[in-house]
């Protein structure tokens, strides 16, 4: 039992269009960034966490990804608990 | 010179209000998850570069992250490259 901070990365999946990133790339040609072959946009999401056991907060997390921090139609997660 | 994907996080400064970090905070109590600490929201940029080495990829990186990519007097940005 101890307190956590778990990373939560929300990214548009691969098959998605992903029309904010394209705009950012353009902006990164336009101020002379050379090379770029793609850029994706996604949320992060830092939650810290009182007193819990890693595995429940594993499991919280998880959850609360898949149910109100993604949509999981358009969108995949990953998260990290340090 | 090799392919390369760099990450780059960024996230309100501590000393600025997060507003949309605390409405997902009352959310997932809503849903029954305690012991919450803080939530704060950020975004994740990822950038896909050919052939670049590590070295200059990092200060073009560096640069847009300063000049594009955050507001570096309410943001903080990390910048990790694999």
């Amino acid at each position: 039992m101890s307190n956590m901070k778990a990373k939560i990365i929300v990214t548009p999946k691969k098959a998605v269009l992903d029309p904010q990133g394209k705009t950012v790339q353009n902006a990164l040609e336009h101020i002379g960034f050379k090379g770029i072959k793609d850029v994706r946009i996604g949320k992060y999401i830092e939650v810290e966490i009182n007193d819990m056991d890693r595995e429940t907060a594993l499991r919280e997390i998880s959850k609360a990804s898949h149910s109100i921090l993604s949509n999981p139609v358009i969108e995949d997660y990953s998260i990290e608990i340090i």
